[in-house]
C-alpha cells in the first residue's frame, strides 16, 4: 500500500482534511495535480483501493473523483480508469496564489514527512475531534473580556485568569490542591519538565530517579539539565520506590504509568511520599491523560497527599490537542519563584490560548468535550478488545482501564515479527522496547503500546484492522 | 496620586478594562467592593480626581459611580461625597462564583503588581488598540481551514503555513530574503535569542559584540547561554563595527538602534557584513519596530545584504501585542537545523496563533492594522515634539524617525531631577543610564527614554502632560 503511494507520489497531502471529507479528498487531490505532483496522465487507483487505503467509504472517493473530472482535472474513461487530465498543467511550486511571492522567486512550500496509512503510536489524542466551533466561540468571548493589559508582557506563570480556573479545575476534577499563586502555565509538559530540570540543578540535584518505563524524550530532556535519571523497577503494583535514597527527585506518573497502564498501588503512592518527607525530595507528578478513566473510580492525583513535596504535571496536549502547546504545574512553595526564574522572567505562552483555554473551563465546555470524548475512547478500547480476542486470542490487552493506548502482550518470540507485519500494513506501531530506559530493572516481556486514541474518527476501523491483520493468530 | 491609591486600597483593580470605558470602570469598582478590598464606608475619590488619576473623562466616572449607586454598592450624599455602601458585603476572596471553588476553600486571586497612572517606558505598542474583532475572525477562518494533523506535535521551526506568509511579508516589506525551510518561529525574540545563543555556544562561539546602548535583558540572555557580551562603540552614525576582530557574532538593532533611535550608517553596515563574510561571524540583525517609519523611506534589512552570514529576528511584540509571544528568526543555512535541536525538536508555539497570524497576514488584516497603528503613532510622535519644543525647550527630542519612542535629550545636570519630578508625576519613564552597557565606549549623555506608543489611547493626553510637567522649562 505505502508502495502505490509513493508511485504515486501522493504520499502526504491527500489526507482528508479540514471540516468535509469529501471537500477535503477533492481539495488535496486537486493540490497534487495543480502542484504537478500528480503529473498529467498518471492513473489513479480505483476508488475502491483508495477508499481502502484511507480507511473511508468508497463513496467519497467516487463523489471526489467525480467533482474533479466536472472542474477537468481528471479524465474518466470506461476501460482505462481514471486518470489525470493531460491540459492539467501544474502552477509553479504548488503556489495557491493568496500568498505574497517573494521578488527573487516563489517560495518553495516548507516539507512535511511521509505518513503512514494508519497510525497507532501513543501519546496523541483524536486530532480531528479538536473542538473548533466552540474554541472558535471560547476565543471570541476572551477577546472582549480581556483587559487590554493582558495583550502585554505578562507574569512567567501565565495569565491569572487560567491560573484560577486551572486551580478549581485540578481541585474539582483530580484532587490537586492547588493556588493560583503557585500554578505556572507551560508551553507543553517537556517544556515544563525543562524548567524543573534546571530549577532542579540550580538547587544542585544531580540525579533524578525515573520509571523503567517512560519516554525517552522526558528521560534526555533531564540530561539535557545536567540532570542523570535512574530507574526504579518495575512490577504489577507499579514503579517500586524502595530503592529511593539520595536522589533529589523523581519522575512518576502515578495515575495511569505510561505506558504500561497500570495505577501506581496505594501502598506505594505512601512510600514515595514518605520518602520526599524524609529526603527533602521531590516527587514530579505526570498527569498526562488523568482526565480518561473508564472502568473504575478516578484516581485523585498524589499531589494531594502532600502539596510541599510533589510537583504536579498536567496538560491539555491529550485532552485537547498538543497543538495548544499548553501545559500547567502546581508547584510547591519556593519552587514557583525558581520556575519562573528559569523561564527567563517572561510568560511564554500566547496569552490569547490561555485566556481561551480559562474561558472554555469556566464556562464548562473543557467538561462536556473531555466526557465526550471519554465516551468515544472507551468504544475504541471496547472495539480494540474486542477484535484483539477474537482475531488474536493469544494476544493480551492490558493497561485498559484508562488512558489512550493499551499494551498488547505478544507471545514470546513474536514481537519483531508483528513489528515487521505492520510495517507491511503500513501501521506505524510501537513494540514495548523503545519504552525501556537502558538501566530499566524489568521483567522482559514482549508487547505492543496502541495508541487508540490516535486515529481520526473516519480511519480508525482500518487502522484496528491493519492491526488485527499484523498479530499473531 | 499614588498615595491616594495606597489609601484605599485600590491600586490596580481601578484600571478601565475591556471594549466599554465605563463598563470597564463600573466592573473593576463593583469587584473591588464585592472582594473587601474597598471596605463599607470608604469615602471614594471626586469624579474629578479618578478622571484626572486615571487619564479618562470625569462624566465616565461619574457614569460609573451613577451605575454603582443604581445598584446599591455605592451610596451618595450631597457634603460627604460617594462612599462604599454600608451593605456591601465582600465575598469570600473575591471569587466571581463562576470559578469552581476548591474543597478546602476558596483560592485566592493571583496578585498583580501595582501600576502607576501613567506610563511611558518604551517597549510596547499601545495594547487597547489589539485588532480584537479582526484577529477573532481570523482566528475562525484558521480554525476552519486548518486539517486536522496542525493540532498535533508540530515541526519545530513552527507551522509551515505561517512560515510560507511570513517569508512572503518579510520579502515585500523588510526586504528580508527570505525561506520557509529557513524560518523559525520563536516565542517572542527573547526566546529566539535564547535558542541562538544556545546553538551558537554548542558552535563553540564565547563572545557576542552587542551595542553600548541596548536591552540589559537580552545581554543577560546571551551570558545565560555561556557567551560573553563586549560593547561596540557608538556615535551619531551609529553603532561602529570597526573593533571588530573574532567575536563569533555581533547583535545589532540596525533599522532603527534600540533606545538611541538612528538608523546605521550604510558604510557601517557594509563593514559590518564585511567582518562576517571575512570572519565566519555571524550577524544578529534585532528588527523590533522595522514596521512604524515616518519621514523617510524605510531602511531595508540588513539580512538583504547577506542571508547566509545575517540572521533576520522580527516580531509581533510591536505591529501587534506581546502577550501573543510570537517572533521569528530567517536563520542562514545550516543553522535551522540547529535552532530546532535547540528548541528541543518540538514546536514551541500554539498552533492556533500561528495558523491566525498566517491567516491574517495573507488576508492583508496585517498591513492595514500596522498602516492604521503608524498613522496613529505618528501623530502621537508629532505630538510629543511639538509639546516639548512649546513646554520645555531646552529639551531635543531626537530618535524620532521611526519607532514607538523617542530620545528626550536634557541640560546637562539635570536627568536626576527629571526622574524625580516623573516619580511626582506618577509618571513611569526611563533614564538613558538604565541602557547603557557597564562597558559600553560612549560619549556621557542624560537623555529620557519615552515611550509614547505605550499608553492606551484615552490615557496618552494625560501621560503627555505628566511628562511636560516633569521636564526642565
Amino acid at each position: 500500500m505505502a508502495e502505490s503511494w509513493a508511485t504515486l507520489g501522493v504520499d502526504l497531502h491527500l489526507e482528508p482534511t479540514g471540516p468535509g471529507l469529501r471537500r477535503g479528498l477533492t481539495d488535496a487531490l486537486r493540490e497534487a495535480v495543480r502542484s504537478g505532483r500528480l503529473a498529467p496522465g498518471t492513473r489513479l487507483p480505483s476508488s475502491r483501493t483508495l477508499a481502502a487505503d484511507l480507511g473511508i467509504a468508497r463513496n467519497t472517493v467516487a463523489d471526489a473523483y467525480a467533482d474533479l473530472v466536472a472542474e477537468g482535472w481528471l479524465t474518466a474513461r470506461q476501460g482505462s480508469g481514471t486518470r489525470v487530465a493531460m491540459g492539467a498543467s501544474p502552477t509553479p511550486s504548488g503556489q495557491r496564489g493568496r500568498t505574497a511571492v517573494p521578488p527573487d522567486g516563489p517560495a518553495p512550500r516548507p516539507r512535511t514527512p511521509a505518513r503512514p496509512a494508519h497510525d497507532l503510536r501513543p501519546g496523541f489524542p483524536d486530532l480531528s475531534s479538536f473542538p473548533r466551533t466552540q474554541w472558535a466561540k471560547a476565543t471570541r468571548r476572551a477577546l472582549d473580556a480581556a483587559p487590554y493589559d493582558a495583550f502585554g508582557y505578562g507574569d512567567p506563570r501565565g495569565r491569572p485568569e487560567l491560573r484560577t480556573a486551572l486551580a478549581g479545575y485540578l481541585s474539582r476534577a483530580r484532587g490537586v490542591r492547588a493556588d493560583p499563586e503557585r500554578i505556572a502555565v507551560c508551553a507543553g509538559f517537556a517544556h515544563g519538565l525543562t524548567m524543573l530540570g534546571t530549577a532542579l540543578r540550580a538547587r544542585g540535584v544531580r540525579t533524578v530517579a525515573v520509571e523503567s518505563y517512560g519516554l525517552d524524550a522526558h528521560w534526555s530532556l533531564l540530561n539535557r539539565s545536567g540532570l542523570r535519571t535512574v530507574p526504579l523497577p518495575f512490577d504489577h503494583l507499579g514503579t517500586d520506590p524502595a530503592p529511593l535514597t539520595d536522589e533529589g527527585a523523581v519522575l512518576l506518573t502515578p495515575a495511569h504509568q505510561f505506558p504500561m497502564g497500570v495505577p501506581l498501588h496505594r501502598d506505594r503512592r505512601a512510600a514515595v511520599v514518605d520518602w520526599a518527607r524524609r529526603t527533602g525530595g521531590l516527587v514530579l507528578e505526570d498527569d498526562y491523560d488523568g482526565e480518561f478513566r473508564y472502568d473504575r473510580q478516578p484516581v485523585g492525583a498524589l499531589q494531594g497527599l502532600d502539596p510541599d513535596r510533589v510537583v504536579y504535571l498536567g496538560t491539555a496536549s491529550k485532552s485537547l490537542a498538543p497543538g495548544l502547546r499548553l501545559a500547567w504545574m502546581v508547584l510547591p512553595p519556593g519552587l514557583a519563584e525558581e520556575v519562573a526564574r528559569a523561564k527567563g522572567g517572561i510568560d511564554t505562552c500566547g496569552v490569547l490560548d490561555q485566556l481561551t483555554l480559562a474561558e472554555f473551563i469556566v464556562s464548562g465546555a473543557y467538561d462536556r468535550h473531555v466526557r465526550s470524548a471519554r465516551l468515544r475512547y472507551r468504544r475504541r478500547r471496547d472495539a480494540l478488545v474486542a477484535a484483539v480476542a477474537e482475531r488474536a486470542p493469544g494476544v493480551r490487552a492490558t493497561g485498559i482501564a484508562a488512558g489512550l493506548h493499551a499494551v498488547l502482550r505478544l507471545p514470546p518470540g513474536t514481537e519483531r515479527q508483528v513489528l515487521r507485519a505492520a510495517v507491511w500494513q503500513d501501521l506505524a506501531v510501537d513494540g514495548i522496547g523503545r519504552y525501556r530506559h537502558a538501566d530499566a530493572v524489568v521483567e522482559p516481556m514482549e508487547a505492543l503500546v496502541v495508541g487508540y486514541g490516535t486515529p481520526p474518527e473516519h480511519a480508525w476501523t482500518g487502522a484496528l484492522d491493519a492491526l488485527c491483520a499484523a498479530l499473531p493468530e
